[in-house]
């Protein structure tokens, strides 16, 4: 029992550090908001560096938000042994990313050994009300982890 | 001769009012570096704001930058009457973003009166060298032109 | 309500028709197995017709399905005024189509006027067990319905 | 020299037995009309059983001949000592299938040890006029050649 507490310990500390260090999405104010085994949610305020022509969500960014939360569903598997690179990933944007917050749900569909593929939606909140904006499928490569920073 | 000129005056301006009211673009500094009928280049240079975390170019960057060079390659058939919003697009990173600029050449490859396809490459400079990064394919649909702000 | 029971015979007659008329999908003997608003169900038995070099499901057979699977979906809520034409889709394979029959379940999950948007799941059969075997998206275009043959 | 040659008999035989049993293609009656290192490309001549309901070539054979082309023009780097299998594909079509023959031209654009990115172009051939009616991108997982039949 103090074993598994000590893995999740190490497997969150691991999942943190590795999102912290992602640079874009430090930049943009993205949040990890829950994480369980194959699973993820990240949310994005919205602002100006997230923006397109008219004031939406980027649709670049959504697919970006949506392609890290598939990426750490699948991470929340393989940390802190191992972690993902992204191979490829597929997004159909249904609406447009008008509102205040993103929140992509990632999850894994299968977990091969060398292979991993995801799918996550994404929805915009606008006035508190959930709509969702779009969809992706996604495929991962397994790569051993860089060592630690900690 | 001279309506023509006037007409790819309008083009270029209304491209480059669009393109500079991309916040997202903006925020990392990308720039719009070559524009022909049908064709367009995006050219966007390494910064922590577009990194993941092992120093590279972040995936979901490379998505957008491709996104956006098939979405502005489309524009320069539509614009300054008609523009376009992303549907879907779907991308395979090939090689690690691992360099000082991304490049992303994006072109049409069929417009329809209500939905255009583009396809984008996008290499990794590395010391003066290109190295193919991504390949993207991209379904764009046509809307009316929004007033211009100008 | 007598008028809802003959739109819902004219829905399925205009559906029937023009599945049976899909000379791919009748020389692989696939099966309309359900059908209900905005959702659909094919099911195809394992022949040769359908095999690739190892005895399994062929991808491109898996992908078929999965594309009829959703645009009949579409079809549900387009015939008989309209009816769509793929755009493109977007398929993984998740595990190898070894089994006896597929079952593709498709849905949509944005119906605008002129585009749908559609998902489906694959699975493949093997002695009396369901496993999934592949995911798709894809964008479909409406189309004004061609006349009747019947 | 003359081991060049027995190791491109090889391959060139690896190649044509894994073809000619898939059960799929030859149904269909589909060939391969052209092999070079890296690159495929297939012919398929239109019938019944390749068929829509509008009597064009169906989007769903359009996908399995473009997956296929990808994946022999990985093959020809493969085989005979390993061969591949679809991870996914993502076609988008640009025209109508409307033509008595479909030609489909694969290409490797990076062959990584466990995975291989081809993409394909489709063509309908109508009045023995090529037109572009389809693009695919595809990843290939290698894995060790099934033992050969001859």
């Amino acid at each position: 029992m103090s074993h598994q507490a000590t893995l999740d310990h190490k497997l969150a500390l691991s999942l943190l550090e590795s999102f912290n260090a992602q640079g874009t999405l430090m930049a943009w104010d993205a949040r990890l908001t829950s994480i369980t085994p194959g699973a993820c949610e990240i949310s994005l305020p919205y602002s100006a560096s997230v923006s397109q022509q008219h004031g939406y969500f980027h649709g670049g960014v959504i697919g970006a938000i949506a392609d890290s939360a598939g990426g750490y569903a699948a991470n929340t598997l393989l940390m802190p042994v191992s972690e993902c690179l992204t191979a490829e990933y597929k997004i159909n944007i249904v609406a447009p990313g008008a509102g205040d917050t993103l929140i992509a749900r990632g999850k894994v569909l299968k977990a091969g050994k060398n292979l991993v593929v995801s799918s996550a939606e994404v929805f915009v909140v606008d006035k508190g009300q959930e709509k969702l904006c779009a969809i992706m499928q996604q495929t991962l490569f397994v790569i051993p982890k860089a060592e630690s920073r900690i």
